[in-house]
Parts: structure tokens; C-alpha cells; sequence
């Protein structure tokens, strides 16, 4: 992937509030995502963040001068539905971020068509991005699973699979929602004492996960493995994903068969989906650490050691009830990266998800797994933070955490930076837990 | 569930070959599916088997005469689309059973009209039932975990949890097929000598799982439960499930998650879905044996005591190729049915996968886990039947099998019999192991 114009650091919109220097979507950004009118009962319609706006693609189809093959692009989006675009052709959507570039540039001959088609962000509702269809959750945070094996294996915290296999599980699909959503704490199961019967009640260990989303683009058919240089042109782009986490249920229900009830009462993603063409200036080439085994080969390319992964920086921000009711603001409370804690690449997920022949589809969604830093302070969930939950951690409110609480609202927020690109964002990816029912 | 005329034994079709004592598909049944004619590429129609023959329901939409109430129950089934149809009210399917039943049994004044809107099932092509949304597979065969359980930990082989919670995990719903399809074996990593890297190729312990696949009926909302009482009613019916398994990439790749790759590249399902409403001869009640726990109130009810589960007899049989080519029927590998095997009701499944606040969906499939009987010749699984491999198994023919071999075609059949009530059958499950590619 080359950089291009889209990507010029010069170019400003016609929109002021994208050229403002933290803003998440500049020019250079363009994601997309679902949105209608706030509190209207309107059909979903495809938009793309602009600064503190959204450009409508149902209005901007109608209303704009686009050449042919650009209107045929943006007819399924006219009608609500991204999942089209993202399962054609790469120049596709190459072609048509070129052509929405051009019209949101400053100086475009289409400002005065295309003024009409935006609607401030405050002023609309969000949904996720596109139709969700199977969900996969990896657990490529290096870091993460060598903290979390600590708790359990202190001398071994790595099980012997794992610099060999993007050790993956599938997740639930229906309960994917986008930020804001909200949900009871979950009820269930829970280890009793030795010899004892279990418990059950609300879990007392809630936790977050911070990930990133990675949502596939073209489908392979079923039987049909992607290679790894084939493999990154089927990813269309990213979101954040807050694998929301019931600690004391796994810890019960997990052997033999994986996580189930623990995760599936809720996964939260970020409306925009930032695509892998946005974020092709913060590639970042794949090496192994000095002693790691170098992938085997069909999780191993050039194209793959030399665009490697992406480099995201990430936060995790929390606002308590009382916060809230006080009108404070969220606290952050860790910053990760992608950088150095995914052990694996995008590519070399969807390359191992499709090599016994599993068929991805347009839409469907792959969790990166918790992307904690290497120091304690950096990591990506509580568990971690608070070591298993044995020494809570204090807000700046004198509040202490061990968990999550009821009325918590965890935000994780995610952007690229680099010298000689213009910074982008992903846009906020907020829960709130209630009380259980 | 009480039983109605629907279920009278003395009913008989005007359709003949409903009346064959041995056909899976009595008046009594009338199970739902989706067809087209073969080698067609028209859209799926609904319809419903009786005897050997497709009642197709867009026709029948059209040509019969329906009350205004069946009518307008039909014209989502008209449109190709079961799913409103299942996520709709009880009463609703049991209305539409009833019109069914009486249109098509003996003396019916709708015979001539409807006569013109049977397909013979040799001139179809089945599609899976409905659309398929999360896939969940339970591991409800208390006599295959603890098969599978001895190989690892023979003196302790159910996990402590095993007899409190209903243990599941979420499969891949984009490689679900319908029975007839086929897949290559899969490739991927299996484990390495000691301190070696592992090993990549064809996966060599290709093996079947005996399951049921339960469709779920009515949804829950994000966040709300199902009781015991009120689970029964959101399940709609039941398909028999080949949960196709790679032994080997499963050692490898399952912990911490669970099966991932090994379980993901095909599971196929039988065409036609039993509606709990043909079942309601069948059920029988539930009760644990002395000596183990009671389940936790939220899996408990008088309902689900009474009710229980559903007493279905199913058969594994296998055809090779040489076989095939030799003009040779299958052969059956093992019997073994429910009764005894399934550890939870489907309530209990449904109600359980609840708890946490999880949505289910119309059309949500839930697999049962490995029904085996108690006996050793009894096992739903190659794993079983040789001892994780040990001991080859001879087929007539005097080819022996460890696993599964390229060629090798798998057909489950399933069906009810009980004094009293008309047998009812669930067609073949059948798919075939292709070469790795």
C-alpha cells in the first residue's frame, strides 16, 4: 500500500472542524459508519466522519457530481449498506476515498452541493458500522497473556502454543454493540468452596478488555485459504473493542471448551471503522524478538515482514457514577499501544483463520485481544492493573477499583501519529454497567 | 405441551407416501426446510416434507384456501423466509401446524389445489432450514465427556464443573452446511516433539460428532433472562448436527479458548427442522440420578421436571469411496440416542445461555455436544469408537478406520418412536471428506 494524495499532511477540508489539530477525522481520516438523526426512528444510513461532522452518503449520492463509476460505488451505501463496499475490490475503495477526498478538499467545486449533506455529530445517533456476522476473538496481546498466565503460572507464563499459534476463539455476534451501549451486570455461576457447590449471583469481578476490531473486507470461499500475501487485501479496517469481561464466571465455566457466558453478555466497538487505506502511513514492519521462532511459513511473507503491523496508541479512560454526578470528567487510567504487544499482524490473523478452509465474510469481525504495554501501569484491563484483584487502584476522586462497579462508564480511546502524517483518530468506545437485574 | 389431532396416529395423507409406515415424514411431522428445484438458480422456497414430497409453500400460499389468520402466517413462508415464522408467538406455529396437518390429510377439500404444489424431494435441492444466525455448541453427552474425559484423566475424567454447568462454547456459524455438502480436510499446526516446532499439514484425525442441533424460536432482549418457564417456548424446532472435528489441530491450538481451527472449517446440519410442536410425543421427564446435584434453581422448574427432554434414536452411519464405488450402501457405525445421553434439557440450555443477559436470535442455532450412549459400540465419535485412535474399527468390506479418510461420505440419521404415537424421522445428515487442497 503506497501513500497518495488522500494522505498529503497539506490537505485541508472545507469543514473547519477537521482541520483542527486534535480532531480524530481529518481529510486524511474518512471513516465510515452508520448513523440516523438522534432520537428519529430513521433507517440506518452510511456516513463518513468529517471534523465534527458527518457527511451523509444517501444526500451526498443525490446531491453531488460524481462520474459514473463512482455513483455505482455509492449506490448501496445511498441505501444504508456498507457491507458491499467493504466485500469488493481494494481499488474500489481506493477509488472512492480518492473521489470523497476531492469533494471535502478546500477549494472543491462541490462545497456548495455537499454543505447540505452534513449533520454535526451531536446531532445523530450511531450504530455499529456494518452488519456484524461472525465475530472471532484472538488473543494476540503478548503482553497481556504473559500477565494474566503469571496470576496462574508464574514461572511459565506462556502455554508452549503460543509463539506458534494466534491462539483465537470464537465470540457471540448478537451482543455486539456500538459505543454508549449499556448492560446489566451479569448474572451466573461461580466456583464454591472446595467440595462446595457453585455460587450464583451478580459476577464480582467485571472487568474491560481493550482490543482493536478488525473487520473483513472480501469474502473466501468455503475451502479456500487466504495466503499471507493475499490475506490483507480482505481487511477493511479497524475499530476499538472493549471485550467486556466477567473474571469470576470464566474462572468457573472455561474448562474445557473457552470462555462463553463470561464474554457474551456484551463487546463493545467504536462507530467508525477507519479504513486500512487511512491508516497505511503507520504501518510498521513485523519482526520477531531476538529467541522468538519466526512464524511458520504460511504466516510468513515479505509483503508481510515489510508492512507488518499498524501502529496504534490507545487509552483507556474511566468515569465512575459519583464522577458523573459531580460533574468530573473521565480519568485515564492506562496507556498500551499496539506496538510491540500484538504479537501477531492483521494478515497473519486472517491468513491462520482461513487455512483449514473457514470462510470470512464481508462484516465479520476479528478481535485483536487485550493489547496491554509491557509495564504494569500499561495494562489493558483491571485484572492486570490491579493484580487479579489483590491491590485496588485509587482515582484521583479517592475512589479505589478493584472491578468495575455499577454505573462505571469505561471509555478506550485509540489514534495513529507519526512524523510526516497528519494524526487520526477512532473516535470514542464508551459502556456503562448497571446494576444487575 | 398437550397433544392434538395433529397428532392422532390414525391420521393419513392424501399424500401416499406419508402413509409409509417406515417414512421419516408422516402427516404427524411436517417439518419445515428450504428447496429449489435442482440445478436451478432460483431464489430458496419454504416448505414442508410430507412423505417424499415438498410442499412448497409459495405456491400453496397462493393456490389453497387459508383462513385470513393462516394467510397472513404464510406470506412471510411465501417470501422464502422461515425466520418470522419461528421468532413469532407459539400459538402462531401451532395454528399453521394445525391448517398444515388438515390441508394435507386424507378427505382435505384442498387436495386438488394443493396437489399441483408438490415437489418430489428427488427433483430438490435443500438449503440449510433458515437463516442461521450465532452458532453455540453445548457438551451435554455426559457418557462422550467422560469417554473423552478417561483419555486424558482416567480416574477422574468430568471436570468438577461439569455436573452444574451447562458447558458451551460459540462455533462458527459462516461454514455451517446443509447435508450433502462437502469440504476438504483441513490443514493446519499440530503439535511437535517435545521442544520441536510443530508440525503443518492435512490434518490426520478427521473425525465426526454425533450432535442435534436446536433452532432457537423467539428472541430475548439484550439483558433479559430467560426463566425455566418461559425458555421452552423461544425454541423452535430441531436438525440433526455433524460437528466435524480435526482431533489433532485441536490438542494444539485449545488452550487457554477452546476448540477454534479444528472445529470451524464445516459443520453440517440435516435439511429439515422438527418443530417441538411434532416432538411434544416424544418428551420425557427430567430427573438426576441418585446421587448427583440437583441442578441451581435457575435451571430448575416443574416444567422442565415434567416436560423434560425429548427421546430421539440416532444412528452414524458410513459409506467410503470404495464403497461407493462398489456399489456398497453405507454401514452403520454405532446407535445411540438421547435418553440417558443429553446431561441438560434444551430449557435448561436456553435459560443457561440467558443468565448473563445474552440474546438469542431467531434462527440462533445451539448444538447439543456428542450424544453417545453408555456402551462402548455406542459412541457418537471415531474418537470413542477406537479409543482416541488405538484401535482401528473393520467395516465390512474389511477397510479399517481410525479417523476419517478422504472419500469417506458421514450420515447421521435421527428419529421418534414411542408406543402410542406415529415414528417421525429427521432425514440424513450426511457430508463428504474431500482431499486437502
Amino acid at each position: 500500500m503506497t501513500l497518495d494524495a488522500t494522505h498529503d499532511t497539506a490537505l485541508r477540508s472545507w469543514v473547519e472542524s477537521a482541520n483542527l489539530a486534535d480532531s480524530d477525522f481529518p481529510i486524511q481520516n474518512l471513516p465510515y459508519g452508520r448513523f440516523r438523526r438522534a432520537s428519529s426512528n430513521e433507517a440506518w444510513r452510511i456516513g463518513v466522519a468529517i471534523g465534527g461532522h458527518i457527511l451523509d452518503l444517501n444526500l451526498a449520492a443525490e446531491k453531488g457530481s460524481w462520474p459514473q463509476k463512482i455513483a455505482a460505488l455509492l449506490a448501496p451505501l445511498a441505501e444504508g449498506r456498507l457491507n458491499p463496499l467493504m466485500g469488493g475490490p481494494v481499488a474500489d475503495r481506493q477509488a472512492l476515498r480518492e473521489a470523497l477526498s476531492q469533494a471535502l478538499a478546500e477549494g472543491s467545486a462541490q462545497q456548495s452541493a455537499l454543505q447540505p449533506c452534513l449533520l454535526p455529530m451531536a446531532d445523530a445517533e450511531l450504530s455499529v458500522p456494518c452488519e456484524i456476522g461472525d465475530y472471532t476473538d484472538f488473543y494476540t496481546g503478548i503482553h497481556h497473556a504473559t500477565a494474566v498466565g503469571k496470576l496462574f503460572r508464574p514461572d511459565n507464563p506462556l502455554l508452549p502454543n503460543y509463539k506458534w499459534v494466534p491462539i483465537g476463539y470464537h465470540g457471540r455476534g448478537s451482543s455486539i454493540g456500538v459505543s454508549g451501549q449499556s448492560f446489566p451486570r451479569p448474572l451466573g455461576q461461580t466456583a464454591g468452596e472446595a467440595g462446595k457447590p457453585p455460587n450464583f449471583g451478580p459476577s464480582q469481578r467485571l472487568d474491560y478488555e481493550l482490543e482493536l476490531g478488525f473487520l473483513v473486507g472480501q469474502a473466501n470461499a468455503l475451502g479456500e485459504r487466504l495466503s499471507m500475501d493475499e490475506a490483507e487485501d480482505h481487511l477493511f479496517g479497524v475499530t476499538l473493542l472493549n471485550d467486556w469481561s466477567a473474571r469470576d464466571l470464566q474462572a468457573w465455566e472455561y474448562v474445557p471448551l473457552g470462555p462463553f457466558l463470561a464474554k457474551n453478555f456484551a463487546t463493545t466497538v467504536s462507530p467508525w471503522v477507519v479504513t486500512m487505506e487511512a491508516l497505511a502511513p503507520f504501518r510498521s514492519p513485523f519482526k520477531r524478538a531476538e529467541g522468538d521462532p519466526q512464524p511458520l511459513p504460511y504466516l510468513d511473507s515479505k509483503t508481510n515482514r515489510e508492512r507488518g503491523g499498524v501502529d496504534i496508541e490507545l487509552e483507556v479512560w474511566l468515569q465512575t457514577k459519583k464522577m458523573r454526578d459531580a460533574g468530573q470528567d473521565a480519568v485515564r487510567l492506562s496507556r498500551s499501544g499496539t506496538a510491540g504487544a500484538a504479537y501477531w499482524t492483521p494478515a497473519q490473523l486472517l491468513a491462520h483463520h482461513t487455512v483449514n478452509g473457514c470462510n470470512l465474510q464481508p462484516g465479520d469481525l476479528l478481535g485483536s485481544g487485550t493489547l496491554s504495554g509491557p509495564e504494569p501501569d500499561q495494562a489493558g484491563s483491571l485484572l492486570e492493573l490491579t493484580q487479579g484483584g489483590k491491590q485496588a487502584i485509587t482515582l484521583p476522586n479517592g475512589e479505589t477499583r478493584k472491578f468495575l462497579e455499577d454505573g462505571d462508564t469505561l471509555i478506550l480511546r485509540g489514534h495513529c501519529q507519526r512524523e510526516g502524517a497528519r494524526r487520526i483518530g477512532f473516535g470514542d468506545c464508551a459502556g456503562t454497567v448497571l446494576a444487575a437485574r
